[in-house]
């Protein structure tokens, strides 16, 4: 009985030392995380969030300096029909009017961003949630008066960001813009994570998805890559293997790539602690993109 | 005409020169503004916000540490019939479900909190909205069961917003409480405003609300007292001079002025630029309340 | 009577409000102010000095960083006389012998500079008086061995007054300069201000004169000149229309200007609280020169 | 094959998560660990002290301050032989004379220190040696002039210990004291390691000594004590189930717990990542004394 | 010839080593120099204060943080001559009208600070001019209106003092006072010195004067006291062996004793680096008083 | 006898005058110092070490930033002797086995290192012993196999250093290098000193040796060179006038001297006080070298 008490006792040791590397390695680095409106969807409560906050707070603790970044779009729509209004897409771009981008603050900020910030919290009192209006932080343009008040960045102003991780918060982003006159817009959260990485000159850009990374042959899942780089990544949409949802992120990861982030990965949500794995073990889980 | 371009001048200056002993007086100190959801009621978009807001903004400019405090019962109310949802009070509070927290959440700072943000930072990047949530900012217990998630503050830890005041930011903080478990709770706004005045040893504490002030013998309007104590208050309270909804802010404040906090004013938020007279001239307006 | 209480404090509160966005603009900008003897001459004690004073206290505490720079000419002139010397002057330079630089500093240091410091902290202890001998501040070269002690500013280390300003105080300095050796010299105090402002790579450098600013036609009062740029300057130089006393000023800031200070007026002294309206109404007064 | 691979993986991930409050718990926490001479002794170079250093490192970088304590009884014995000395020992405590103590200083401070520095620095550049005599850190008096240069703790100095904890490194001391004259003395390795730990308000100290605790009924390997405390220890102490060799340490977790230490700590350093088992996983090894 | 510049190299290293333990004992220590006016008296020029001006930049050098106190009483009168004042005192003090205190600013302040901070500034940019308008240092009552402004200490605030020496500057202050509403007094200058010392909590204080020290059998100069304490001064008081303008010295440095100062000196201003042989050097000069 | 004391006091006041402007022209600089095994041979215990350590604490108590580099060449030679091994040298390099760099480091950091910072810590806590493999220090490669662990400095990280010295400490250097796998190394101290200097961009590098500087024609002691720069020093070397011992010296010296460092001196460090003087009168002694 002891034997196997000892058995464990060293395993257990070598999963934490098989972990040293790692943590020395991305200790004091800037890692954004994007975490996807699907893998929210259709969760009640903040149960389901579970793993993945206790990776944030590991991440944390282990002295990552993480910044989640998320949309909402499912828990819009579904406000949006509970308020009695259809949600209408164009070229995959929500029609937002005043009542919608009330709506789109109400589920992002007022929801979406409260359960992870309570999700995190549990383990210490260490996330802070953040709206993109909040101190100048994603600043947007219109993008087609057609569209009503979606927004393209126009200018990420870090600082409140930056001032919250000296303190050893966790900001947690809701990508809600806001334009020079102060009115609030959607805007795309792939992009916005990208460049808030830029911004911040992070070391890792992570997007958290509900598919098990890129594939050659999608959807074959045989032909999963595991690391591939910029040329890589447009050999791939040329070869049209990535899929509509995809394209933003793989177009927000070629620009942040190009721009000083030294890593993206693309990971599958819906694998318990796939941030854990990625981080601080051998194996890695899903696509990792270089420069 | 240069005669009264000249007298125009000299107005102008003199009033500057009026306000000069009283920024030289709160310079550097904390004050806390509970903005009531009363004041917001009924607006659509943050145009009527728009001189509190200046206010603010000039408050914090003239380097007052000014923090917004806020809740937004209407608006509560208001997004539940949307949902289809009959607002229900038990002795003037709001029996909160599982649905119904969710909604607060939602109108308070998804909205509410959004829209007075948005405000203050049209005047540059000042404000930051947080969420009792934030941080283990408000701590709360349940009230009673048969409430639902309706919790009495057990505890502020105003950590974080003593990190924004340093980096000479303005918090606007949302009235949603949290339990140990990371369960959201609705609170009443008028308390945490008094609890976290005590908690910041704030200077002032300042209520705006929809009257002008206290009354000897409310409604008799020619009866409003300038200037009162704890003991004045709670001979009004005996003398049955003050209304229900009043009665919580009156609560809060005896419980600050007896733990620390230097005056309380009850200020009509009606009244344009209330907080810019009661901060900068002679005159003052409402009624202050010293220990 | 209630309602022309109520206009009154609108018209107040508009004051205010008018001055928000100039006090956001000038927050933590250096200014330096010249203060000119001529100002001063004929005054008996501090009060004449109590507008201006309250003018410095006010922009302090607003949170510019004000720096005076003051002469004193008439005031070395009058103990000159006093102690039975006829003062001499050379193309409007003085001629200054070893007794006279004992009594420039008496005057400067000892008087008009103790005078100014004094006025100011009847505000609160913010003004601390400084000569250009204090920690090697204004040194300078001699100007001419038949002129005796007036010197030239050879360089500025600004770096006292930089350490005052970072202490939130106001250096209020008399312009007596030192050479290598440690002898006190008799200085121009304009030339000293626009060499004190760009070495402090200030906002704004403002001269408070006796006159109402630049006249197109000089002394047409119809004339004056609202705005103007460093080739204006130099038309009206060319055109003769700048009295001999405004040419060191003129020069001090085409120089200032053309090495990074960014905007220079010319304001007249004798209107009450010139700096008030300058820097925080609409319509300003005298005259401004740009780069 | 995947299926091993998910389990495996989420066993990984399941440990990091088991560590995750125990790293929250002791982040920023001191943490004394004395290292035992007897674990080193006939070790030749610095492979068998890898998994210990390993530790070590990986406590450090999740965020615990870390000192090591380190003597090296046998290491002297042994260099004393090869200089043709023998050993001597009165009542358990080795005759230092004048020879000896400079034998002392060469095995610990040359030796010993310099190899469990190298071994953590292989992991990065954490760790400095320190001495005693370092900056005043270990001052002593002389025991008895029968043992020579034999010193008993008067003071701890610990600035220079705490000054290279904030800057983020691990302090490895040699035992080696120090008089008001600047002579070297040899000290019980086991009372400074409890004397540093008091004088730093440490967390927790740790003894990894060549046994697998405490036990009530010596040798017999089935009565290991899992916990106590003071009271306990003594009832130990009492009933005589405390080797001679370990008594210096109990003697030392009592006084160190009864003035500030919240735990001490025996572990079997013949363990691997014994300290990392006893940090970072629910079991825990060894003997907790609690005060 | 070798010999004697080893010799010579030798005596000066010895007289370097003897002044090490003084360095290390009054390194980062605050040191209040009163030096008096009778010392400058019938100056001119700043060459005779070479010495005394040296003595405070190599303390200031070797870390010591000196500050200088000053009067000129001499120099006032004798500026009161040259105006055409005859100097008239009551009990030693000196009546001041509005005249006589502008006086005094432009001799105290204007003159003598000006002189003694060019001095030390020869050796660097070290000296800071104060007067104690500055900043509301030295606050005072006024003592009798018959004497016109002649000020009581009421209270000292060293804040800008301590400023100026965290900056590693040596403050020269000139014993002027001002009122609550911003009057100049005239005020002595010995008392000043000990209650600047008292609110540094300085380690020293030294006044430099036109005598040897204290005497027991005044003026019998082999009676010359070179150490005692506070009840030995109260004997030499009662004994009369005090000069009368010793008077004030002595009551100052008691109060100051009393209040934690740690040594007064009464030194002889006229023995050339007398500050350099009190301080760093065995023998001493001189009368030192211990509390 | 009067007389006598004050010419006394006067010589000793002139000495501490002499060294104002060498303490004010060194004050805050970096100031490398290698002290020679040689100088160090034959000594029993830190006696000998009295006079060069005193220097090393008045320099320190003056301001300037002291770093001691040793080497320790006897000594080690001595230990392998009495461990009954014989040292053995090709091409003047120590050939170092496994064994003989336990010696090395024995030597050099458990007894010479030791013996200097208990030395300099008699005047106070000031001095902090480190060795080249402390926090990465000294890294080096092997400079050739048949030699052993013989190293050529590949790079040094002078953070540890830098940190000492920003909490006023005095490092105390021994020379052992460090390569990447941990492995201790055997390395020149005349080249790490030299190569330290340059990495802090010290203002001076000063070898303290057992001759009187560097002749013009060696031995012959009147042609001693007070002065020269590199190409003075190629000429010497050209000349053949510098002895063996003293060629990595000569070209530790011109590298550093071509990479920053602002002045070498060769001194005799037999002649006691040596630094002292060369420090703070106006003699000098040895030789200077200027790039």
């Amino acid at each position: 009985m002891i034997d196997t008490r000892v058995a464990d006792a060293t395993a257990k040791a070598n999963v934490l030392v098989e972990a040293l590397p790692y943590i020395r390695e991305f200790a004091g680095k800037v890692v954004v995380v994007k975490y996807g409106g699907n893998a929210l969807a259709g969760t009640a409560g903040i149960e389901p969030l579970g793993p993945f906050c206790a990776d944030i707070a590991l991440m944390h603790l282990v002295g990552i300096h993480v910044v989640v970044v998320h949309g909402g779009g499912p828990q819009i729509s579904d406000l949006m029909r509970r308020l009695g209004k259809e949600p209408e897409f164009v070229d995959g771009r929500r029609v937002t009017d005043e009542e919608t981008i009330d709506i789109v603050r109400m589920a992002l900020v007022g929801k979406v961003n409260r359960e992870i910030v309570s999700a995190i919290n549990r383990h210490g009192p260490y996330a802070v949630g953040l709206s993109g209006e909040d101190a100048g932080l994603i600043q947007v343009d219109q993008r087609d008066p057609a569209l009503g008040f979606v927004g393209d960045v126009r200018a990420i102003d870090p600082t409140i960001v930056q001032r919250l991780i000296a303190e050893d918060l966790v900001p947690v982003i809701a990508t809600v813009g806001v334009d020079e006159a102060g009115q609030a817009y959607n805007v795309n959260a792939d992009t916005v994570a990208g460049a808030i990485a830029e911004s911040l000159a992070a070391e890792k850009l992570v997007y958290l998805t509900d598919v098990s990374g890129l594939y050659e042959r999608w959807p074959d899942e045989t032909s999963l890559v595991s690391r591939t780089d910029v040329t890589g990544l447009q050999a791939l949409l040329d070869a049209g293997a990535i899929g509509e949802g995809m394209i933003p992120k793989i177009e927000s990861c070629v620009a942040a790539l190009q721009r000083g982030v030294q890593r993206a990965h693309i990971l599958d949500g819906r694998l318990e602690h796939a941030l854990l794995l990625e981080f601080f073990t051998k194996e890695g889980v899903g696509t990792m993109v270089t420069p």
